[in-house]
Formats: structure tokens, sequence, C-alpha cells
């Protein structure tokens, strides 16, 4: 699969987008509101950060509490969403979304349970 | 910058490398002893994930006891880690490393540190 983005969570994605232009040359790509964030899509050669900035509840402001701001989970990019899902099952992956259902910049999204998976919460997204 | 790998602590680097090769299609592209630690990369189209299973005390090993297995870095591919450092330091973040060291695989490495960058442990690496 093709790396696809890298999901971080952030209390303030505008200060960390400028500071990581200027470290990384990660322009933004793609910025929008999505179910109760802020979302920042910055771009690398190839791939994204995806900065994530929540203002109400939900897991990404859960993760801010008990974690603090940073690397959130790995987005791997298929064109068969569904067929991936279908592998994890077999392997016994536990899944966070049984189908995709509509992410951020239009995207479909399906999320594999970390404790199924090393620790790494692992999103499978069709671009 | 180029995303290069996405740096993972396990206390299981093969048994991870297996679920991960059918889960994602992400073969073992080199795999090597070093620093105390089994360190196998997956392939990615492009990029790769770092597994890292250490085997005595060091960062990972205490990684592994705070936080649980999980994604620990980012690296980013720069041909000029000197430059990019510079422009860090330029910015006020706080680096690990003020100079590239040897890191796995012949790369040439260094961390910069995580407050300074939105809880977001990164590291330049040349490939």
């Amino acid at each position: 699969m093709e790396f696809h983005h890298l999901g971080v969570a952030t209390a303030d994605a505008s200060g960390l987008a400028a500071l990581f232009a200027e470290l990384f040359d990660a322009p933004v790509a793609h910025e929008e509101e999505f179910d109760g964030m802020t979302v920042l899509f910055l771009e690398l050669e190839p791939g994204y950060f995806e900065l994530l900035e929540p203002h109400e509840g939900g897991a990404i402001s859960r993760y801010l509490e008990n974690h603090g701001p940073g690397i959130h989970h790995v987005a791997l990019q298929t064109d068969d969403i569904e067929g991936a899902l279908e592998t994890a099952r077999g392997a016994g992956v536990e899944l966070i979304d049984d189908e995709p259902r509509p992410g951020a910049w239009g995207h479909e999204v399906a999320f594999l349970h970390p404790k199924s998976t090393g620790g790494v919460l692992v999103e499978f997204v069709s671009h």
C-alpha cells in the first residue's frame, strides 16, 4: 500500500502548519472544517501531514486530553478499502469501522483498532 | 521534504512484520541489528515502516515501558541535514542531535525535540 498521510493531533493547527512549512517545506494543500475540527493537509513529497484541531468533544479531543499533542495515526491509501477490511477481518484484526465512511477532503476512510496492530492506529483511505 | 519512514516501537518486530506484510502488502526491505535493537524496514510505496525492537535499555526501551508499543517518530528525507538543522535552530526548535549521526541502514540521521514540534518526534534522514 501507499503512504497517504500522518495524522497529528494539535490544539493549534495554523501555528503548527506555519512551523512545518518553514522546517519541512510542507505547504498547506487543503483546509476544511470537518466533524468539529479544523483539518489541514500539508504537502510532503509524496503524502501529507494531516493536522487535526478539535473545537468540540470527540476522539481527537480525548486524545489531546489523555496524551497531549502528537502523532495520532497513519493513513495508507488503497483503491479497495472493502477488500483491505476483509483481509484484516480474516487476519483476526479488530476493526473500528466495519465499512468505509466519509472522511475529510472527500475521502472514504476506515480505521483498524490499534490493539490489533501493535499499538499503531491505521486508517485505510481512498483519496 | 519527502516522507521516508514511520518509526514504530515494538516488542515483537518479526511478528508485526508478518502481520503488516499480510494487511498492507508491505514486505521486508531491510533488516539489521543496530544499537541494541532489531530494526526492520517494511516497504511502502514509497517510504517504509521502521520496526524497532530493543534488546537492551535505551530510548525505544524506555518508550515501550512508558507508552507501550506504537508509533514513535516520523522521518523526513533530505539531502542536506545540516541545512535543515540550521533552519530548525533559526526557528527556535530544540535539537536532540546538533549534528547528523549514523543511523540504521547506513543512514545519516538527526532528531528534533518533540516539545518544539507539536509533540511530533521528527527525524531528518539522508538515505
